[in-house]
């Protein structure tokens, strides 16, 4: 078996491993990417995607499709729907352009897997699907190393000068950044999941419906003219098979007072846990993770493919240090400038589920308080303004001064 | 023994029984003011106070005196500290009048009732110190009574046409307003108190310091140019004597890093307990809560006098709607008026507890999330601003329009 030679190895071909390789090559850096599922693995999961407009912003500049522009849909705002009774129940529209600038992009992260491959391979990517990686070695070394096995059932091995974990929660290169166990993270779990399904059904709202509801949470949303997608609060426990057509739709319209939504055959229907976890350490020597390989969020704040690409434009810029100028510079800062924005994520994560949900056992204070804060955010300005920056983006930070910078300026502003 | 006639009895002299009754002579209703307590142990009882400018506005305006503004203190902000560890301490200021236009006024709570127990007394009030309330009855009826023991220990009995329960939060006339148990109410309890000192000092800082160490949580305050007042985290259940002055200074300095403590004779020591309460109802009948016999919030908001505040204000004009015009709308309007006010505060105390204190047991995940959420707010001017708003004081409401507002309006904004 002969050993291959690239600069760097990306382990996973999902977003976070996709654009790092077009960043990477843009700077004319080589690159190998693989995957252990097939292409049309990686093409047919259906999935949710919420784009934060900077991350349209970037992937309309790769390769040469703008389907993220005529596919997908831009959503310039959020309903907020909450209240303690069905009479007293209040709904609030979030404008994210009014109040931020930026709106957001409904497009399913299959969509834009489809673009992000077709584009890569187009630019003469290697790319490799059906690839097993089983090794990960050397990385406190200047030649790491993966093996492993091919799509044909082959040992391959690869020594890089960098080994990029992009290959989701669990991923087979965390343990050798984190030294330790497969998990190696902090972790927090939620009492509740979501019920979700996909119907056959004209849009029952323009844009997605928050609603805390006196029955728990639900949420409205989209997939296409035809095709929706809701949610609603459940046990985590709950068996998907469980209720009849005619039960969902009763919950979720029970949730959702004063929108009369449009019914259709239900075709898919899944239980989602909620999870947070932020890995020990983000890098090591020669690797680092980026993704959800290194992080990952609960649905409620939209934020998982928006803050994978946060990470690789961060990483990127460090890779381009390290492998055109020597200067591990970037890489050392690589994991304080991630985490900034990681937990940024994860505290709005946390708040619109904690903001929105009813955990079991909630006391009535608790459940007052809940609508009080809910309506000082929707009757202010600035309350409005914060849930929406977080949610259209904070800025994506993507020169090495960004990535390098300490926070001593901003550290006493006092 | 004679029935004294009163049109509105108001059982404790505190900001809000003190307030109501001025507001209500403006509009020519006569009051009673009675209290269990003396007028020196009123005037004696050291308390904090933090005034909103709104709150500021209108005491100002109750009698001659305009000591609140030569002898408080106008605080145009306030500094959030925070940091997972010493080198990496963060320290911003939150700057009121830029975000809001508004400032905070530090003036303590019993110099307040100094100048309205004088403002009062000077007005011909018929104030009464020294006066227990034992009973009360008729509430559902057009002529509610009062009965008790005076100062000089004879029994006596009113007749009003209202009755008012502002005597704090062991309230005599809360029963007969929630019809059920003393407390009648929804509760939140904290697992963690203050430890106060009051101590021969200069000012540490100009304005509050809100220090979220990795040890725990500390309140640098200030009293006057020569007494200080400050706080750290402690146990509930812990002993204000346990410690020696030395101790104390030593924890409070570790939790202040950046920050050089100017120590000096401590002369004054407490745990304060932290509660959340709202009584269940605000109304009944011819009885209504005002202030802390209404609700208790933990002090780390400082909204306890304000919140009273705007109590009175919504219920000085619904009895002048009662009283003069005959019309129970005001008051129907009440309960629902004062309870959005009431949770946001009650939301905002517990929103700056909870990111500023670390609870027994808190995750790191946790942990880390909590300096996420610092580090959004100070980052983006919204969020500054809506921490801003909060602690300066959303508007008060003060006209029956207001009082008698239902938010349908504002029910259907999308």
């Amino acid at each position: 078996m002969t050993i291959e030679q690239t600069r760097v190895a990306i382990v996973g071909a999902g977003p976070a491993g996709l654009v790092l390789s077009h960043l990477l090559e843009q700077a004319g850096i080589e690159s190998i990417v693989l995957d252990r599922r097939s292409r049309e693995e990686i093409e047919g999961t259906i999935r949710a995607g919420i784009l934060e407009q900077g991350a349209v912003d970037l992937l309309a500049t790769i390769g040469d499709t703008s389907r993220v522009h005529t596919s997908g849909d831009r959503h310039d705002g959020i309903e907020l729907h909450f209240g303690a009774a069905d009479e007293a129940f209040e709904r609030h529209r979030i404008d994210f352009p009014a109040l931020t600038g930026r709106s957001v992009w409904l497009y399913p992260q299959h969509e834009a897997l489809i673009d992000l491959i077709a584009a890569r391979l187009a630019a003469g990517q290697d790319l490799r699907f059906g690839t097993t990686v089983e090794r990960v070695w050397g990385v406190d070394s200047d030649r790491p190393r993966i093996a492993g096995t091919t799509a044909e059932g082959a040992p391959f091995e690869i020594e890089a000068e960098f080994v990029v974990g992009a290959d989701g929660s669990r991923s087979a290169i965390r343990p050798a950044v984190t030294g330790g166990s497969h998990a190696g993270g902090y972790f927090r779990e939620y009492p509740f999941a979501w019920f979700g399904i996909l119907c056959e059904a004209p849009r029952s709202s323009a844009e997605l419906i928050y609603s805390n509801s006196p029955d728990g949470f639900a949420l409205i949303s989209q997939r296409s003219e035809t095709v929706q997608r809701m949610y609603f609060q459940c046990d985590p426990e709950a068996d998907p098979e469980a209720l009849s057509e005619a039960e969902i739709w009763d919950t979720l319209q029970a949730r959702t007072p004063g929108t009369e939504l449009r019914e259709g055959r239900i075709f898919q229907r899944d239980v989602l846990r909620f999870r947070s976890f932020v890995s020990h350490e983000l890098r090591r020597g020669r690797a680092a993770l980026v993704g959800d390989a290194a992080h990952t969020v609960p649905p409620t704040g939209a934020k998982g493919m928006n803050l994978a690409i946060g990470d690789v434009l961060l990483l990127g810029v460090a890779l381009k240090e390290l492998l055109l100028h020597g200067s591990e510079r970037g890489l050392d800062a690589y994991p304080e400038a991630a985490s900034q924005r990681i937990w940024k994520a994860q505290h709005f994560s946390w708040w619109m589920t904690s903001m929105l949900h009813l955990a079991p056992g909630t006391s009535d204070f608790d459940r007052l308080r809940q609508l009080g804060e809910l309506r000082t955010v929707v009757e202010s300005e600035a309350g409005r303004t914060y849930l929406a920056e977080a949610y259209t983006g904070w800025p994506y930070r993507t020169t090495l001064s960004d990535v390098s910078r300490n926070d001593e300026d901003s550290r006493d502003m006092s």
